[in-house]
């Protein structure tokens, strides 16, 4: 074992061009390819620890033992690890983060970014990115894409060895800011790992996925060329789907409240009088709005006068995960 | 001809199975097939005269002059009877209808049921309700339906000749309420018409579409054995679906506001209590809620209590479109 304790830091992200349902849900395999921003200023870190003596893996969270759904996910995670690395100690993990649950922050893309680092460096596992994407998606699919900084996209894939992400800018290409307007912090009454695998229950999924490649294509041009505008469209179009799909499942879903429909409403206001601003939202009520470093200032200013918004997250383009060295 | 002056009755109806984008624009084939209840104590009256001095047709509302694009709509519909009944005459259209615009109540559907009856009566062609329901197509979609108390399912087809309404059952056969909860009566921003153009601009149309036929079966059964609770399943499911399509259309459609949301989420919650309701959402953000006469006058009490509803209005299955002899 080349450490007895280790700490790696990953950031969480918002996905741009969404996730929703797998083509294989035992191992993660997307229906569709998506694409993120990898959020700076917000961040989730853990400290493994290999335990000889433990019986099983342990997990704190915020300094609190977790709860049972929590320690199970982790579990699952560890023994993907022990049974890729050959070796079967288990560990302690504590995770912390610096950003509120509930807050329409998905907190699980940072952690399990931060533990298939932690984990891979613990375990002699191989740490080139396109591995280290690859075993974050066994803990959760999105945090695949937490490995990596600034602009990211899931390469779907049909199975375990091709799916993975992979970086299509650095944070300092473009200078856009998340500002998250949170209306609610209730935890949400169906979890999204529920809601992927409800997503196949929608008559409308197959159209999704299969109109997903060019919406791709536009959100990464979009990006490449910096122009905001084909970025908007493209991103609130795909907002707009995977909420139908959500919609429309067996149970249906709605994340959506009136207060986060009211938001929308005045973004596509806000931008046709030339402000460039755009939302996304996802398995929750909050809502991401993406803007231009210049503007952010003056729209969490406005956002905060909009009935209902508690509070406005700002975030940065930030890194991929890193080990913190002792 | 038969008459100089003919008067005809006929009500609006809502859609349970809702009709969203067509097959053929010119000629309103719709894209899938639609079920409704054609609604009683609501109606529009239209009385039309023949005017062998007038160089064109005449259109008032409510007493007033029509506006330009009411007139040209009536006068498309006009020459679609002229060349059917070989007749030249132009006519003198008064239309009144006893329910207000913008209460999520279609008017054009009773409107050019109304008008297709009095047009083959006075223009002398046949009278047949299919015959009726084919003409009343030419000028709104849904005004087919409209031809037809009660129940009623509009058989999609694939041209003029094929596309009608047929009956599925009397306004006797359940007593279905519908409360119409009014949340604004502003003028919507995009016609049901310029929607109906949009809907294929939306990934998920086709998707739709295709699976109609599922639905409509399940509502046809669902009315034919008077179950509510599939009934519910089936309305909502299928409101939601046209929602999707609506607001993933490219520009896209968002009739919902807040309070919209507000009253869906309500009649889930008061569903999941036992109460028999369900709601379907039309080209508005006005919400119909649909309930068992038992439970009308409580539904549209609780109603009335939630924020932002400004008027509760009642009806049940109403009669199909008639002829007021003189």
């Amino acid at each position: 074992m080349s450490a007895k304790s280790v700490i790696a830091i990953a950031h969480p992200n918002i996905a741009l061009i969404k996730y929703w349902g797998n083509l294989d849900d035992e191992w993660t395999i997307p229906a569709n390819g998506s694409i993120s921003m990898t959020l700076g200023g917000v961040f989730t870190q853990v400290c493994m620890t290999a335990a000889e003596n433990l019986e099983h893996d342990q997990l704190t969270m915020d300094g609190q033992v977790a709860s049972e759904a929590a320690q199970t996910r982790l579990r699952q995670f560890m023994d993907h690890v022990r049974h890729l690395s050959g070796k079967t100690f288990f560990c302690r993990v504590e995770s912390t983060s610096n950003f509120p649950r509930g807050s329409g922050i998905a907190s699980s893309a940072a952690a399990f970014a931060a533990l298939a680092l932690a984990a891979a460096k613990l375990y002699d596992l191989p740490t080139h990115p396109i591995e280290l994407s690859r075993l974050a998606r066994l803990g959760s699919g999105s945090a695949c894409r937490s490995i990596y900084g600034g602009f990211v996209e899931w390469l779907a894939g049909r199975d375990h060895q091709s799916s993975y992400a992979i970086p299509i800018a650095s944070p300092e290409h473009w200078d856009l800011v998340d500002c998250v307007a949170v209306v609610s912090t209730e935890h949400k009454a169906v979890s999204s790992r529920e809601g992927h695998r409800l997503a196949k229950t929608s008559p409308l999924q197959r159209c999704r996925v299969q109109s997903a490649d060019q919406r791709l294509e536009q959100c990464r041009q979009a990006i490449l060329q910096r122009d905001f505008e084909q970025l908007a469209d493209v991103v609130e179009w795909d907002s707009n789907l995977m909420h139908s799909v959500m919609m429309t499942s067996q149970p249906p879903l709605f994340y959506w409240r009136g207060e986060t429909l009211v938001i929308m409403e005045e973004i596509r206001q806000w931008r046709n009088r030339g402000t460039p601003v755009c939302y996304t939202i996802d398995a929750g009520p909050n809502v991401h709005i993406l803007t231009l470093s210049n503007y952010a200032e003056q729209v969490k200013e406005k956002l905060s006068q909009v009935a209902g918004v508690r509070e406005v997250i700002m975030a940065k383009a930030g890194e991929g995960a890193y080990l913190l060295e002792p």
